[in-house]
């Protein structure tokens, strides 16, 4: 794929440095750390910024109080913190109600989270519907824990606020879009998803610079209740939507899996298959409902064209929603490699059209018009080979990216052959 | 598949032994031993009896005189019988018309069927509609004849009477009909059809003891002219079945072979191609015009959705038509497993339904409605992932079968899933 | 297969000697060795003869001047003609203007054609569409050639003239045509293409000699400009077209390879799959839109069911578009067999119908009919299954091409089975 927008190789370390920079941030789905994240982001591509009042109805949900924490820690009898949210975001349950209180271990012990099976990381927890609080800390700190008393602090505010959601409309020739949607509610978790809030930014930085067949909306936003959210408000723009992608997950060494849509046949299905296959990078599984904020965009009210693009997927990795999905887990290469792949989506689906053979009626000569050698008895080049399949096929029925498909020959080779036709007069685009 | 009705450890031995009271009868496609086997059928399941007259045009056929056969033999010249109906109903030709004669052997011996490549067993020939008649001896009795003089009885009528169907119909929620079609005129050979006749009486007695989604029609019949009969007297009735098996060969110790329904895809189709695939009980083939009376049932007039039931498939076992098809022929095992397959099968195909979610724009709350976990950050119990299928797919154009398939999860806990959301409000289930 | 029309043993013998006949004749896209060609062929077959002026615009395209060639050749400086069109046609790039001049190696050089991967054979070069010259050698030949003096003479012309088209309708019961196209302007050149010539030229024979269900037409032109102007002076025809075949390369030792049409699914494309399927002979490619005349039937104005028999496919073997491309390359052997293959697809084209069976409610009676054994209890005989298939599937929808697929059945046996029916009553056919 010689897509014109190649990423600089310099691009992976830039990546890797984003994610970093919004990894000691601790963001939840409404609150400062959300808003702080957004800030960074908006350095990339100047964001719109939606704040949604805790108690607006979204469909079936209501958006919740806001979250906000200063400090959380457990104490020793001696007045020791064992266990600081200082040293991890991830130490306190996301969403707990604030408490200060003096327990004994039994009393503490269901407010504890640990993982057995992997004794040095430190689990992640939420708990956004229900009034609760809690603390997740590696096992082997858990099994170290002596009985005896300790003071319990969780300075945290749940109190009217709103949700927030950074979102960047970049304007094409097209008022059809492209959806990129990336979720940002996630504290201290990098592959999950600072991966691909980095991509996404650079994505929407680099989209920005050039000309645009159609009109991007990049939205970056907490997922479930954001992606409820943002269709609950904007329920009528929701036909412009071509296409779209859910994008997560991009920064581990795991190969690209790409997610179709709930139609499973939508033209961004077609092109990110053909992509990863004509890469060899990937591979391509079929609509589920488990996920991330696809479920809302395929739910059957809406059913739009929206896939996902991650790596290694939500689940199956056994660092995935640990401490150990941390800033070495994700890797400068598999971020660029990322960007890239998303602009040649990008490439693929601005580029492809329809045409119509205006000189339908047997083969219209070449040669004269410049496009084809006259010298005859030997095999056509490939670009003589694309004109004749892009005449061949170009009946308003076949795009270029299925002429692509079935020819076998490059998607960039078949536009250049099809803006070549259309130039000498033998083709004419269709809307 | 944890279905409710599971067939208990002892059916195996039921099911034996009635084939095993049932192996002496001499059946036909009339006459009185079918009747005596509708007789002892009805012992499990009430059966309406119809008596189609000799003569009666069904389509294209007519009903035969009634055969019955009271004794037949061919002796020696010293008196001695050395072939005798009495020792094996397939002895004599199936419909043989009265024959009392001394002929050379050379006379007899068109008369006289073997099989030379299985020397120990007798064949079964019929000749119903030929007037003509004959035995059928092993090979090696054959070649023992020496040549003489020979006694020839067979003390058969063939008389104006009427052909015998017998036929429950247990009636349903929904007047749609499954029907189950068992043809009962095949005499001593036992998993041609005394396996499925067995089989057929356990399962129209369980099914009569328990509520019915569906109206459940079960017929025992002769073959081909026994479902041509019951076609042209009840072809006001044919649009009524919506589902439709016909059972044979559910003996032997082979797999289960489903034969599609002529359409290929019909719900009985699907729906038994699931069961088979779930438990790796059998294989799936495609519709052919050869075998039993999905047949007639499939005819291009009529093109009902009736597939076929089997384990080894007529003609594709050795014993097939032959004396050694018989009592150790057949095993408990296979019996009771068949009847289980058979209750899965009807189980599917009555609870299968379309739902249309009824808050269809992004995924409505399950915690608050008891259906989700609301601590997250770990990967969805089956349940919840069923819940998520149910709801995703339920826009009215796919019925819980096809979402177990997709979701690769068991069918009934797609249902239980689905039940669930009903109760909850958020689905209604559509006719 | 066991078709009727069985080609006799000596048939590849005569096809080889036409080939032979024909192969030292310098044929074009126009000019006196393509009119001699169709004389030709016009001992097979009476053909029509279309002559279209120079200068006709036919489409996108306008008929050239008409080449002619008396003498071609390079003489050195002691007046040795090192090369000499007498020797071999390929020697003159085809339609070369001409020219009489002495001039040096360097400056004769560019006007040279070679193919050093293949230093002992004669390349094949046209510039039907350049106004130039050129002479094609061995490799051996140019790299012998000391410098020096040379004399060139091409004593060609270029002018008004006409295009010539020989074309045989042998009319059938329908006027519905298969088309039988053969391009015949390629001078010396075995396989490509006096091996499809002398084909097409028995087939038409032979057909011309036995009853038609279709009607026939074969036309003999030049490729490219010749379909295409045979489509612009026929455009009225071509809704005649019910199946087409381009016939090319046919000699050599490959298996056939069939290029479907662009419609993929058309009656021509599955009763070759199914032809070559059945007799293992071959395989079955999707159109592309490079190749011979099928391009121009298969643009998208016309879009006509023709697809392309071939062995080996153009530009995929060694010696294509060489002097290698001789009488050895091509074998009696592969000739009779494609006649015999022609001969096949011809008469599954001629002989597929739909039927509706009359007798659409159960199996109507075979045995009284004669058509069906009385003694049963044995597998039927495959024109028994035959028989049932027929019946079943004859709704009206399916052909018997489509039956024999779906049977695996033979298509003579399942035609034979068919016209019994019909014979019996019990089937008729459709239009």
């Amino acid at each position: 794929m010689d897509s014109a927008s190649a990423t600089p190789p310099a691009a992976g370390a830039e990546l890797h440095a984003l994610a970093g920079e919004l990894y000691p941030i601790c963001r939840s789905i409404t609150g400062a750390g959300t808003r702080a994240t957004l800030d960074t982001i908006a350095r990339f591509v100047p964001l719109a910024r939606t704040e949604v009042p805790t108690g607006t109805k979204v469909f079936d949900w209501e958006i919740p109080r806001e979250w906000n924490i200063r400090e959380a820690w457990i104490a020793n009898a001696a007045g020791e913190r064992v266990v600081d949210f200082r040293r991890h975001n991830l130490h306190v349950v996301n969403y707990s109600q604030p408490v200060r209180a003096r327990m004994s271990l039994a009393e503490l012990r269901p407010h504890l989270h640990s993982l057995p099976e992997h004794p040095q990381w430190i689990p992640y927890r939420t708990s956004y519907y229900r009034d609760t609080w809690g603390f997740c800390l590696t096992d082997e700190q858990l099994q170290a824990l002596p009985d005896g008393l300790y003071d319990v602090c969780i300075d945290s505010t749940l109190a009217p606020g709103s949700l927030s959601i950074g979102e960047a409309v970049l304007a094409g020739e097209s008022s059809d879009e492209i959806l990129v949607w990336t979720h940002v509610c996630h504290p201290s978790l990098c592959n999950d998803n600072l991966s691909a809030i980095a991509v996404a930014a650079h994505l929407a930085r680099s989209i920005s610079q050039r000309p645009r067949a159609l009109t991007y909306r990049f939205v970056f936003a907490p997922t479930t209740i954001g992606s409820i959210a943002w269709l609950a408000l904007n329920e009528d723009k929701v036909g412009r939507i071509r296409h779209g992608l859910v994008l997560a997950s991009l920064g581990d060494r795991g190969a690209f899996v790409y997610k179709r849509s709930r139609r499973g046949d939508a033209e961004v299905d077609r092109a990110t298959e053909y992509v990863l296959a004509r890469e060899q990078s990937g591979s391509v599984e079929d609509f589920s409902p488990y996920g991330y904020d696809e479920r809302q965009f395929c739910s059957p009210g809406f059913d739009l064209p929206v896939g996902r693009l991650t790596r290694t997927p939500n689940g199956r990795y056994a660092e995935y929603h640990t401490s150990a999905d941390n800033l070495e887990f994700i890797t400068p290469r598999s971020l660029a490699a990322s960007l890239q792949t998303c602009e040649t989506i990008c490439s693929v689906l601005e580029g492809n059209r329809r045409y119509r053979n205006l000189s339908p009626k047997c083969e219209p000569r070449l040669g004269p018009r410049g496009l084809y050698s006259n010298v005859t008895g030997r095999n056509p080049s490939e670009f003589e080979h694309a004109l004749l399949w892009v005449l061949n096929q170009s009946d308003g029925e076949h795009d270029l990216l299925s002429i692509a498909r079935r020819s076998r020959i490059g998607f960039d080779a078949i536009r250049t052959a099809a803006t070549a036709l259309r130039d000498a007069g033998l083709l004419e685009a269709l809307a």
